[in-house]
């Protein structure tokens, strides 16, 4: 039996998901897709992601690979997959890795982004996917903030407590703040993250978006490298997972 | 006591509605919004909006008013009714109206938009917000055939069945499909809309823009006054009710 190992693109909504990671109790999205693949193919799998995402926090262009001995054609793998998924989790693609290849491992960087609905209003239709932010944002300032994260730093002052990461150091390719509309969307590029770097950096930057902190504290915080001075946290509902490079 | 005329601005995400207009089982947005009125200012009201959208139906704003004798500051009703609303819908602001305002008679237009994601996967974030259409689409044929609509002409083709309005006459102002990366969305205006209208519309230019009807059908359809020629009507989770205009 020859091993395969299939490489999938993902796209999840995950609102009502303990996150990407398997859990004994609660649903999560590697144990729904593990369990398609199960139906489709017969086999047990690790499904291994290349960002393990909170609970709550969605995706549009996961990727996750897998071992299998099934020789079912590789294009057949979005639809009988997404067949056996609840409408929350879709397979946008599939396509074969080298042997090696390790999805999480072999990642050179990923893009997140998390989307503000700054009006007074909050909004049903895109509650599920926008943090509303009710106050007035300065987005030059939010963007001077953003731009000094940039570049090659250890980001202890960034990180979840309880996140296990042996180093903290990160380099930041990509700290955008951008409007559209009502939706302020901050975009961040990374060869790493650390657990709840990104809502942390954002729950900052909002800080200074309402004149609460000057822009150049966001240097500082990040020279500190002490967690108790970032946040507060901004909630996973805002946060996409947008793409993973290799 | 004096009476009032209340106008709100509302925003709803009609996925788990029957639609606006009250109902006696199921839950309907002018239900929820007359309940949350009863809750605040212990009066119950009749409230009329401008636009009586069928279930499952959106609305980015919606305008209904109210008859009250409560003397609450306008102001007070957004956050009060949406302290007794659920996350569905949104009061997204109120005024006070002339005494004989009607928001349905007084309306001079409405415009609606209906949104098609159009790429081979389904996407879980916009699945209860757009219609997923996987074929290519001819965007420059559907623009065609929109425009053919334009004007003031007897929509009998475009109405669903049971539809009551007495004369089926619409002045259509806009008819516009666009593209913005994987979504195609399609805008009309007109004076008044007849009962799935815009679905009709939107379900036959997507037959033009799978080039399985030329677009000057349109114009054909339009003119044979025979709702048997347009259609299949595409699904309401795709349709918003944008704006009303007096």
């Amino acid at each position: 039996m020859v091993e395969r190992n299939v490489v999938l693109t993902i796209e999840y909504d995950g609102t009502d998901f303990s996150g990407w990671q398997r859990q004994s109790l609660r649903p999560s999205i590697q144990a729904e897709i593990e369990r398609a693949v199960q139906a489709v193919i017969r086999e047990d799998v690790n499904l291994i992601g290349a960002g393990r995402t909170d609970a709550g926090v969605h995706a549009l262009g996961q990727v996750a690979n897998f071992h299998a001995t099934s020789r079912i054609a590789t294009d057949r793998f979005p639809p009988a997959l997404n067949a056996h998924l609840p409408d929350a989790i879709r397979i946008l693609s599939a396509r074969e890795g080298p042997p090696g290849f390790h999805s999480r491992y072999a990642a050179t960087g990923r893009t997140y982004r998390y989307a503000v609905l700054n009006r007074p209003a909050p909004s049903p239709i895109l509650r599920a996917h926008t943090y509303h932010v009710p106050a007035a944002l300065d987005l030059e300032a939010m963007q001077e903030g953003a731009a000094l994260l940039l570049g090659t730093h250890p980001f202890a002052s960034f990180r979840g407590v309880g996140s296990g990461e042996r180093t903290t150091v990160c380099t930041v390719r990509r700290a955008d703040v951008a409007r559209a509309g009502d939706t302020v969307l901050f975009t961040f590029e990374a060869d790493r993250f650390l657990r709840h770097m990104v809502r942390l950096i954002v729950g900052t930057l909002l800080r200074v978006g309402r004149a609460k902190l000057p822009s150049e504290t966001m240097a500082e915080i990040l020279a500190a490298q002490d967690n108790r001075k970032a946040g507060p946290r901004a909630p996973a509902h805002g946060l996409f997972l947008v793409r993973v490079s290799y």
